[in-house]
């Protein structure tokens, strides 16, 4: 058999290269590209390689198309495929043209939808150790994330800076709404009333603490392991008065001291780790009192699996999204009884389908503060966690438990829908 | 140390006597009674024994008192107790005097409160094998409970024969309105369309399946073992003109085939077996249609546990009510989205308070029908089930779930409490 000679050209080394070789396309690379396609399950994208060829999806109008711009590139999006899609986008050696929120979730239903097969399955559920959530390491793994500065998170946040899943009572429902409707929504799952008294885990920039102070009449402790946060919930605290009834704590849910009727988590469940939610839960045994209530709410999944390796690496080092069974490890080994279950997936699209939006409109802000890859990296993790959410392979669980046998229940569920 | 002579007595042989021995209570057994009373955390009852001495509770009044009739029963209940105290129960070797479901509310509610220990470990814990669930098993278990005769059943329950949980949308809702409600509810959480089609696995006397085909329009295959339960069910169809868009089908739920919008299961899981959950998944999802529905309400745990002795032997052959971890095993590895779990544990306190009223107004009809040891077994079993939900020992969970990344799902739960 005759070898087409241009086939020839040598896989290129990738170890340290900024950007790879961009002769043409060759036949091989052609074929390679066609099987990864297939093993995709053929997403309705058009490919366009760095020489201008171009790989047109079989039948109908594709999403939109995704431009490999060298040849390294190609090489290593097939060998690393969760890692490398979001590097190569970061760094502007993968591009998308089109809507992004689109394209990803049009490659996200193909891969749901693919036959499983070896390369399927190294590109679905490749191996990744996500990190030790030691205290120390939890406090680094924190700061990466949340300490990039307030004034960045300001620029495309709701007003009272709530980074977690808002809640919509209808679909048109803005997002400043939405994160109320959220903070009120917690609270009244809670059942909380005048003069008890509430501790939260990981409370963000203290939006959810000053709401339950305000409106109910609670006394708050919250802890958070976020420094810039802290200050700037401290700051909110003594400009509206609040002070004296919310504490806001430098401290992992490990150091929670005292005794409380409520204990809420809402997003930081994310950043445990499975292997720690036993520790959580004799926390909460510790600090619940006998007719206690309790709250989480965390991104999740329908079954174990391991976050995306990109994700992990470039924006939320230790971070696991558990199953609802592997919840379970936090509930029952402590003798809590779980109340209710409610999966929120289609709020969290909606609530950034809205950060996207408005992270679109800042981005020339982004880009006067941070650099170029940083500006693409978050534009793709917001994109593509609209995309996770809209195909199911991120869910969103809120988890209200009391002690097993306590009778302090509401009767039925409908108080929550009733209008206040 | 000079012995009393009358703790000589010796202890009396308890195979196969039907009544023991009666002679005076020696100090010996006195010491012993109290010394099980404070391993089951000082219930407030006073303990009568045959020979007419009481052991009164240190502090409060009691809330009844607890007749043992003979001195080899008293030597079963301590080595065995779990199960020994409701074959005494139903013999009359032992009685209650008082509100039957008020001492046992009082009983197990001393006993959550005891601190652990060895005694206090075997009467929580006892050790007791469920019997394997087998096609050929299942039938025999399910035959032993709901074969009794129909005719037993409708002498307590509704008037549709509804044998589950109810649910009471206010707390004075009547029974029969409650059930109807609760049909009513799971038909809603499905959100059935007209043409649909539906599964019901363990269909019971069938008013769940036809209440869908009545008032939701929908066709229903119905499965269950049961056999006096399917000629009832059958002519409930054929009397009210539903047989055409009602099936009800002798089998399994291994055996369920076809495919459908719905799948539903009320009061059968419990039945299953932790093992065959597995099982029970990869049938849901070989029948349920890409954007199928799922509804699963069985009683529950809040960890993982055994069923009480006595209840395994006497009434309920092989049933075992699962921790919600034990339940993911049927969604999480057939891909499965969990969307919703409600915990109706009070509700079905409220639905036994109802059964064991209508069951003590027609004891004596029963007793026409059986002998006296089953209607005293089964008015224990009933009170004791109010006193197992009050208490917190047992749960009562709905799950709804679809497959994961369907987004045919209601937006919010509100509609489920909207006026209709």
């Amino acid at each position: 058999m005759k070898r087409d000679k241009a086939e020839l050209v040598s896989v290129p080394d990738l170890s340290g290269e900024s950007s790879g070789e961009t002769g043409r396309v060759v036949a091989m690379e052609k074929r390679l590209l066609t099987r990864m396609l297939a093993a995709c399950g053929r997403p309705p994208i058009t490919l366009v390689l760095w020489d201008g060829q171009e790989l047109t999806p079989a039948g109908g109008t594709p999403v939109g198309r995704v431009l490999i711009r060298d040849r390294a590139m190609l090489y290593r999006l097939v060998l690393n495929p969760d890692l490398e899609f979001g590097e190569g986008y970061g760094n502007g050696r993968i591009d998308v043209d089109g809507d992004l929120p689109d394209v990803l979730v049009a490659i996200y239903r193909a891969l749901s939808g693919a036959g499983s097969g070896k390369l399927k399955d190294r590109l679905m559920e490749r191996l990744y150790r996500p990190r030790r959530n030691t205290l120390d390491q939890s406090r680094h793994n924190i700061h990466h994330h949340y300490d990039i500065g307030n004034e960045f998170y300001r620029l495309w946040l709701d007003r009272q800076m709530v980074y977690t899943c808002a809640y919509f009572p209808t679909e048109d429902t803005t997002l400043e709404d939405a994160q109320t409707a959220k903070l009120d929504y917690v609270c009244r799952k809670l059942r909380l009333e005048p003069g008890e008294t509430v501790v939260e885990a990981g409370c963000g920039w203290g939006a959810l603490a000053l709401h339950m102070a305000r409106h109910y009449g609670v006394n708050v402790r919250a802890y958070n392991i976020s420094n810039e946060q802290l200050a700037y919930a401290r700051d909110r605290a003594q400009a509206e008065g609040l002070a004296d009834r919310v504490e806001f704590v430098e401290g992992d849910y490990r150091e929670i001291s005292g005794g409380y009727d409520a204990f809420v988590s809402v997003g930081m469940l994310e950043h445990v780790g499975v292997a720690n939610y036993q520790q959580l839960g004799d926390t909460i045994n510790r600090c619940l009192k006998r007719e206690g209530r309790g709250l989480i709410h965390s991104i999740g999944r329908d079954r174990p699996g391991l976050m995306n390796a990109w994700i992990e690496k470039r924006i939320f080092p230790g971070a696991c999204p558990p199953s609802l069974g592997e919840m379970m490890s936090i509930f029952e080994p402590a003798r809590f009884s779980v109340v209710d279950v409610e999966n929120l997936r289609l709020h969290y699209a909606r609530t950034l389908d809205h950060w996207y939006a408005r992270y679109r409109d800042v981005e020339d802000r982004v880009a006067e503060m941070f650099d170029e890859v940083f500006v693409r990296t978050w534009r793709l993790y917001l994109a593509g966690s609209i995309a996770a959410f809209i195909n199911g392979d991120l869910q969103l669980f809120q988890v209200v438990f009391n002690r097993s046998g306590s009778n302090r229940v509401p009767w039925t569920r409908d108080y929550l829908y009733r209008e206040q």
